[in-house]
């Protein structure tokens, strides 16, 4: 068990701001903690004798042994808030609930406050949830320490969530449905604890099977993707994180402050994790109950059993739009549902039992299938029939489901007939949906999960790099005083292995001369300056330019510049071999930094890829070899790089270990903003980086 | 009302096949008739007196006034159906519904009578239902003529389904929830009556507000489209085509041997009907449910109004995945809002009233946002608090929506304190679902029939062509036996006015030379014969030939195709101006013909558009000058002809009308099988053909 085992598990609850007056959050949670927990419940309360029938006392310090007690529920108004808090952490109080609002949530006085209950927190090494929270609950001991109006059903599910109303939303609707959980907790502020700390809880938690999030921000990505790495190894996360369009992003700005990251670092640092993301409600419930229920499949094919065409015909439809495949059957599987078929029904895969086929006729063809070693799941769907009985087609499907350990979902087409067959299905774990794109989505995402728990996460590979050389040339902008730069920079690659054209930046006719006689061919010169950015446009490149006359292009360059801004600051030309453009494969690498997930690197094809079709993919660094690899793969320009259209392939091998070096260096400079190689040509030979922007944050140099 | 008016709301109806055996469908169906049917029933059956307390007759000529009897149900064995259906149509019955199975769907002996079947049905003009149908319903006359076990409830919706199960699913689920039915037909295989009919049918009932379809193929995709464009200006047709993918395509095809036409014709087709394509039954009923129940807005612009920040932003999520817009409120709303609306409220969309809210607070600010001319629709979302009753909140909600007469949907996101408002809700026909996904997907998808029933079906306009001129070059192509054309054709696209290089295809060394002088410049010159497909890979095509080198270059041409091939069928020689393809863009347009919908054609951009990224569009020909112009813009890679990059825009206005002609051209000429030009080349000034391919069928020449 984590270190959060107490707060879900505690023996000594005490209430700071019990009471009994009408409607008030303080009675809502006293009544609700005496409601169904099994330990001990205080009053903590200086201006009451009593609240419901629980003697009270007038801080937390005077009741006995306060230091046993396991959670402090804080619920006294903000401005008192703090020291309830602060004298919980002196008497040697662990976990603390805030439900107390007014905080960073309401404007600047609050978030000075929630600054003073951090540094409180901080000081006492507290366990807080919230401020601005709804509770905890936990089943086992039948925990409410919230202000909710209902208490959750025991279930293997631990669920967090950043909107308290949606955790009552939830509750409500659960309580009809065989929906049970372990323990929930409202995250209100997060001043503290956070979803990683969550995450981290219930990954050690053996009776959580399963974990759900409604989040609306991520306070440390990095941390994260780091944490639920490893728990999603054993135990799945499924998470709605919502502001994923640009008018919800805003909304939840301004909802709890959240500060929106980038959506596209969000979508990548989520999927790195190892996290299921959703996009509804439905889909989030539907996938806790899969994975709660069924056990993960060996593969991706799928047997259909209908006793109808046509839904059979929508349920094949539904696989198709997912990443399942038909099973093709063993020519053993043919055999026996031949030999125990009816003729009139259809063998192959959908198996078409027809219309008068009744609950027997289902158990033999399910046994069949399930038995088939090209099968590693099954979907029921079922119209109702005047032979078939629902409830008995329930029963045979949870003994076959059973007996071959394989995961099954059904679809009993049909409302008021189902029923008691619904019933016995939800208590076998057995997903069952009106629409057959419900129970094969389940089974979906059941396969992802396996997918993922089965993925091993490799450490980014470390190269040998001359850090200190590119340490060098950080600190030789800096003392420019200059935040951008470009070509000159170069070496920077240089110093992380990463290809570049033979050539250098000079400052004279005569050391331009030289490095072309030594390239030996003819050369590219560009002007290098931080104030020229188009330096097409003032003339300030020349493409082919023969040795002999570098020394005049030098001159020209530079009285190009002068014209174009007199007083631009000239770091001198660059001399570049040339490179062969019309055979290579123009990329683009880059790098920002995101607010939540930190450095985020970007590929894509060149020119109209980028620009026209923004065909990239992004990845939150630092990135291991199959992460860099699968970036190669994930553009719809992919063909390009293989070898499309007769062309010969660019060197792969090359272009993913420059991706990873590019992450290495942005991993050990902070100071690096944002980065662009572009191009980086990649040839059948190698990649070549021919052109480079950065922006630096002189500060963190 | 429609030519079907009869077969939904007959006044007699004869079973023919009636039976009081057990389990028999003739049974089923008689009791069925019996037992809510405001007309006469009457029993056919040589073997039985009486059925069910009717005197039963020998045939259907038997029974009194028989050609006043408006539907013959017929349930006898397959071997004697035909003879039943000839029968019924002596006797001038007008309408059959059979339910007899054993036609085209076992086989070819099945096949053979449903070939019977459908020439009796012709001779006699009978309205055909079937056959291996459930049968049909319809509620204002308590018709239920189906061997199901639910009669539907009366309603706005009427459904057809290419599956029986799937109706009865349907019946079973609708039956514990509110959704009622005008009429139900199952189509069984569509011998005579189709999805067309219908449709067509149902466009003109009066009753029938929301047109349903579950089908695994259309039969007459063309027919289909001409009926529907007309019917779903005035009623929304919603649609599953099952069949979509490609395993879901082989299993239709063994469920009911639809002849699978490719799904992107499909999808373009359903879409130029105007036709709402669902891929979930969740979605069919989702969308049913608000078509029925809700007006349509005027605009894309919707409001939020919540009672929880984290649902909230769900929903705008859900804004933002769909084609909606938050509405951005006008002063006046905001005044009103800050006035009644508490301090901690959030008065910008989507409105947070906050957790304290009661149900007039909700009222307020929905009368107040409903009244705001930037509002368009509203979506209420609710989440369960101690000072809010959802019946009272559904209540508000409701009047708020007749008052304003805009769509409303709502999100009461909880389950058992949902109960009454449900029902609130769901008898004003506003749909209210726990995820708030679906919520604003139903108003999208009301948004989207809005925009449907708006927009002017304009015929295709017709060019002046020389009709003439293009059938002279097919039947050349005829008389010298071949099916493949190339270059040689190019006067066939010149004779419809699509722009061709200057140049001609000889068959001399000095026809050559006259074509190279008048072009008056470097021309280029390809060997043209039906049995070289790739001409450059023998040297058959020579670049930038001045006119004096054109003789020999003939000459070296056709030695060259003799080498490759001593037999090969020369025509001759194309003698071109060149095409600079460099300020060009290089687009493909083509056409296929589809078994269901005809000729489709097919626009993208050359090269690696359509050989790597595959973006390309296609629409079912003829197009109008608006669907011509829609396909420029489909592409992914449209901003490449809007001058992306700093190019300048091709000649939109020629590239729009050559796809015009080109739909003219396949059109008047069915023998055109297949037909392609690539590239054709799209510049600022006007669009080239450069090379065309094409395929005949000789035999609709």
């Amino acid at each position: 068990m984590g270190r959060l085992s107490t707060l879900f598990g505690p023996e000594r609850v005490a209430v700071i701001g019990a009471s009994e007056s009408e409607g008030s959050v303080g009675r809502a949670i006293t009544e609700n903690l005496l409601a169904s927990y099994e330990g001990e419940v205080l009053a903590v309360n200086p201006n009451a004798e009593e609240v419901l029938g629980l003697t009270c006392y007038d801080g937390i310090a005077e009741v006995d042994s306060p230091g046993t007690v396991d959670v402090a529920v804080v619920v006294v108004p903000p401005h008192i808030a703090v020291d309830a808090i602060r004298q919980s952490g002196e008497v040697g109080i662990e976990n603390v609930v805030v439900i107390t609002a007014g905080f960073g949530e309401t404007g600047s006085d609050g978030a000075a406050r929630e600054r003073e209950l951090r540094e409180v927190a901080e000081e006492y090494d507290l366990n807080l949830v919230g401020p601005n929270s709804l509770g905890v609950m936990s089943t086992p001991k039948g925990l409410n320490a919230t202000f909710g109006n209902e208490m959750a059903t025991e279930g293997d599910v631990s669920f967090m969530s950043q909107s308290g109303a949606f955790v009552t939303a939830v509750l409500d609707w659960a309580a009809e449905r065989d929906v049970g959980f372990k323990d929930i907790v409202s995250l209100g502020n997060k001043a503290i604890l956070d979803e990683g700390d969550f995450v981290a809880e219930w990954g050690e938690d053996p009776d959580t099977d399963v974990i759900l999030g409604y989040l609306e921000d991520i306070d440390d990505g990095e941390e994260f993707i780091r944490t639920a790495r490893e728990v999603t190894q054993d135990t799945p996360i499924v998470l709605v994180k919502s502001g994923r369009t640009d008018a919800g992003a805003s909304a939840a700005a301004s909802h709890t402050g959240a500060m929106a990251g980038s959506e596209r670092a969000y979508e990548a640092g989520l999927e790195q994790a190892g996290t299921l993301r959703v996009e509804s409600v439905q889909e989030l419930f539907d996938y806790a109950q899969i994975l709660s229920g069924q056990p993960l499949p060996d593969g991706e094919e799928i047997a259909i059993v209908t006793n109808a065409g046509g839904p059979g015909v929508m349920t094949t439809d539904a696989v198709g739009d997912s990443d399942l495949s038909l099973a093709e059957f063993t020519d053993e599987t043919f055999e026996t549902l031949r030999e125990t078929m009816p003729e009139a029904a259809n063998i192959y895969n959908p198996v078409d039992i027809i219309g008068d086929a009744p609950a027997e006729r289902f158990e033999s063809a399910l046994e069949t299938v399930l038995a088939d070693e090209n099968v590693s799941m099954a979907v029921v769907v079922a119209c109702p029939t005047a032979v078939l009985s629902f409830e008995e087609l329930a029963e045979v499907v949870v003994e076959q489901q059973q007996q071959s350990g394989l995961p099954v979902a059904t679809t009993l087409m049909g409302g008021k007939s189902v029923g008691a067959g619904q019933e016995i299905l939800a208590q076998a774990g057995i997903p069952q949906y009106f629409d057959p794109a419900r129970a094969v989505g389940s089974l979906d995402a059941l396969t992802e999960y396996r997918n993922i728990s089965e993925r091993e996460f490799q450490a980014p590979d470390t190269f040998d790099v001359d850090r200190e050389r590119a340490r060098e040339v950080l600190q030789g902008a800096s003392r420019r005083d200059t935040n951008r730069l470009g070509v000159e920079a170069m070496e920077l690659l240089d110093a992380y292995g990463i290809p570049t054209p033979q050539g250098d930046v000079v400052d004279s006719p005569g050391d331009a001369e030289a490095i072309a006689e030594e390239i030996g061919e003819d050369v590219v010169m560009k002007i290098v300056s931080p104030d020229i950015l188009h330096k097409s446009d003032i003339g300030g490149v020349e493409v082919g330019v023969p040795p002999e006359e570098v020394r005049d292009t030098y001159e020209d360059l530079v009285v190009r510049a002068r014209n174009y801004q007199s007083d631009a600051t000239i770091l001198g030309v660059q001399v570049q071999e040339m490179v062969d453009l019309e055979t290579g494969t123009e990329t683009i690498l880059g790098m920002n930094r995101d607010p939540q997930f930190g450095p985020l690197l970007l590929f894509g094809l060149g020119g109209i890829f980028v620009e026209v079709l923004e065909d990239t993919t992004v990845r939150v660094a630092p990135v291991s070899e199959p992460e860099a690899s699968a970036m190669l793969d994930d553009i719809e320009s992919a063909p390009l790089l293989q070898g499309a259209r007769g062309r010969e392939p660019v060197d792969r091998a090359a272009l993913v270990e420059t991706v990873q070096r590019l992450s290495q260096l942005v991993t050990d400079f902070p100071a690096i903003v944002e980065l662009d190689i572009n191009p980086l040509v990649a040839t059948p030979d190698g990649v070549t980086a021919v052109d480079l922007r950065l922006t630096l944050d002189q500060e963190e140099l």
